[in-house]
């Protein structure tokens, strides 16, 4: 079944790729044990693959007022409004990994509104999904309430942040047709994967 | 974590229950392995409960043109439109069983158009999602596509009465927050579980 | 006139129909003196149609918090989002014998936000018309709206299993093009019809 | 039930009006029997009665390639998507008469696309819909297709023109809350009203 | 460039034109410099124009508890909704002059909500695009925030009655690919323009 | 009028920031005589800043296919969608430079199906607007429709990208409220300006 391309668009040699981008992708095969197919499709074009993945790191690996469960939570949610299958099944799993939850990401992808989420987590969701959705209506209400839930303005950035960075990640992916690889639909569903 | 309650409305006590009732639950569950929630549910009202499993097995259980795999795609291709997450996690279960594939449900939940599936079943998906989401527009064109590929008219009146049916089961689910068992994550997804 | 289609697919002949579907065709032609269309439509489908009558009568005619006519107000309000004539024009004629009102039918039909109910019954549609529309987004806010209006939570069951009922028939009615019976139209607004 | 007010805004008397809107009203009440309860609503402000009825009165009454009744069809479809009851009501009545149909009102109020009218009054009514619901989305390729089925150029043009009119109509006729007058809801029902 | 058509529709000759529509259209040109190309294309149809633009005059040109300056940014709000480039350009064009303000028109044709405006004018917009774009869900709390702000309801009905002309002239200049002449883009940006 | 905010977030001074943030900004003070605001919202995070700017450039600054001027008109008639002001305001502004024509940016960012560009234009942003409203559903016919008009599979790429990319953009606007400076709104509007 794997001879489903990866991309619409063409997938490169790794040894015709530039060296950092080469060495970044053997780094996540090494941690993952598999290289996820988003870096192959955006292999094709070493400019933005340098600016997508800084930018994914920028958000996402950084220390931060939210967990990095709760940023996968902000993924998954947006994602499955955008309906995008690679991001859905490829942050699913991180986020089931994250929170060592095999139940969660499934629920954030089909209805955050009635996932297994603290009201915290919700008023977040809340507004990533307006941000993901309908960003010209956020005002001064949207930030106050999350400050009402403890979230600092710092946070706030990132919350918005992150969908809106997944606004983009959601709409190549489905403008390439990136296929998740496999391996991400079992991932931590049974409670003994590797963080 | 099951202690988290199955319905928002009260659930009986399978003691308490009309016996044809209870023999249905009780049968499932030897099947199965388990109840399914919406069982325990929906039997807050027998009359109801009789009606909506009558219609269920009516569609569901019935020869038909389509297979018994493919009527899961639309169940769980509608109910991720109608962001249900009972419907979207027990059937997704049973897609995959039924399909002896573990990847095909999470794709066609997050976006069927760019599924594992073929032409034929783009189709029936297209025309099930109209359905549920605007039938009020269906009309010759959609019936003249559909035999196009092959259905016939009793197929068109299968895939259009799954799709109205489970328009229902998902407002009811969502309306009852019915949550689906924890067992459903994860069958079917390594390839060894019963049918 | 009469002449038109009934339904898109296939309608039976009376005596080629099982005895008790031919039971109650000839029950209701005698208690409303003509044979509702949506009968023969569902008659194609013996199966189908028993499980769609049981589920119709479970919530319509049992005793409820609910009166008759405001549960035929919820079918005609949603079957109007829902573009379905069958449902709009056939209960359209039920609710104005139920409320003995000739006007509310149309009212209700066009925009229930601006009809001639009571502030209870503003609020009993605007939870129906969510459950149809935005089930997805029912939550406990809802509920408590409702129980201030009064109503019970086996009430609000009615309400939601209502719209939810509704959702499949205004899909299926549109699907099949059930055509509404001449005889609808005009029934109840002169104000000396039977109930 | 009278009683309930015509307008959410005040209405004038009669006598207290310029002599020309008295008049209108006055020709208007001798010719159907009774004042439509736009003409009071409107009376409100003079020079706004005057520049709508003029525009009414040069679309609607005026020379065109469509017919009066295919006219009324624009306003009763195109209304019933605004969900405006008293354009619905009101407009569904002279549609009844000018069609001689009791039955057509109320199925192009539903749903105009399962209505009992030509293919050329459907293509009509899509372009009408479309003007009403993104006419910044029209296009050559609309007018060809009118043309197609035998508009003329200026029969396009009143299609539009009445669509737009009837845009302004329903949002004013909403934002008024004007009554429709109990008289319209019977009227062209039975076969036997004045045109 | 200005050999670019200015509408769809034929365009008569000054001389071809009724007395009191030429004068009409002498008068505008002598006053503002330029014929704005709406004059031109709905003289296509003299009895339109007429209700037209005496409807526009009756709206826009009389006293009222609005000035001039707002009812222009209710223009320009609600044709951002609908895309009607003729009204964004012409009337963003009179904004600018009226509020002497070369940079309001643009910010509210994009987004009212971030726009350099009042709290108070904010919701007069937003009951604007209110009526335009759902005024069947408009009711008496939209009044009482309205009135909250200092609105009368004869300011009220002047808002809303702006919104739905408009909601006529977006749908006319959309559906007849009415150009907006060159001079409009440059007007009010450079604070020296004569009102 | 100058000292409403540039971003509801803290801008830091240029002295605090990182000595490659600054250097690029004093290099765009330098080229275009003024600080676009969005370089000063984003210095609050500076390793957003060089991912956002890095992604920009491998976008916006490189050779494609599409001249730079069709690049801005993607960003327009997206971020006119998307009612981010500042996007609109500031690359309306680039766009009218870079295409020497002081109306398109206009006409683009209210309905760019009416404004002045080739039908391969058109092509273009039709399917701009398809990734940046409803990537879930581009495919293989989108992608066969653009390659008739003469782009090559790059150019697609180019284009999807930049449509993704400012969903990521504006939603940051948006949410950050970037003021656009005031010196876009004149920009390129009087023929004279430098590229």
């Amino acid at each position: 079944m794997q001879e489903l391309p990866i991309s619409r668009f063409p997938v490169p040699e790794l040894a015709e790729l530039p060296e950092d981008i080469r060495n970044r992708i053997i780094e996540v095969q090494e941690k993952s044990g598999f290289v996820p197919n988003v870096f192959l499709a955006f292999a094709h074009r070493p400019d933005e693959f340098r600016a997508f993945f800084a930018y994914h790191d920028a958000l996402m690996e950084k220390e931060s007022g939210l967990t990095k469960g709760e940023r996968e939570m902000i993924v998954v949610a947006t994602s499955g409004f955008n309906q995008c299958i690679y991001c859905v099944v490829a942050h699913g799993a991180i986020l089931r990994i994250r929170e060592k939850n095999p139940l969660l990401a499934d629920q954030v992808a089909s209805n955050y509104r009635k996932a297994d989420i603290t009201s915290r987590q919700r008023a977040m969701l809340d507004f990533a999904v307006k941000v993901s959705t309908q960003a010209y209506d956020v005002g001064d209400a949207d930030m106050e309430l999350l400050r009402e839930h403890g979230f600092t303005d710092e946070d706030i950035w990132d919350i918005g942040a992150i969908a809106a960075f997944f606004a983009l990640s959601n709409r190549m992916a489905n403008m390439l047709e990136v296929r998740p690889n496999d391996e991400f639909y079992l991932l931590g569903r049974v409670g003994r994967d590797k963080s």
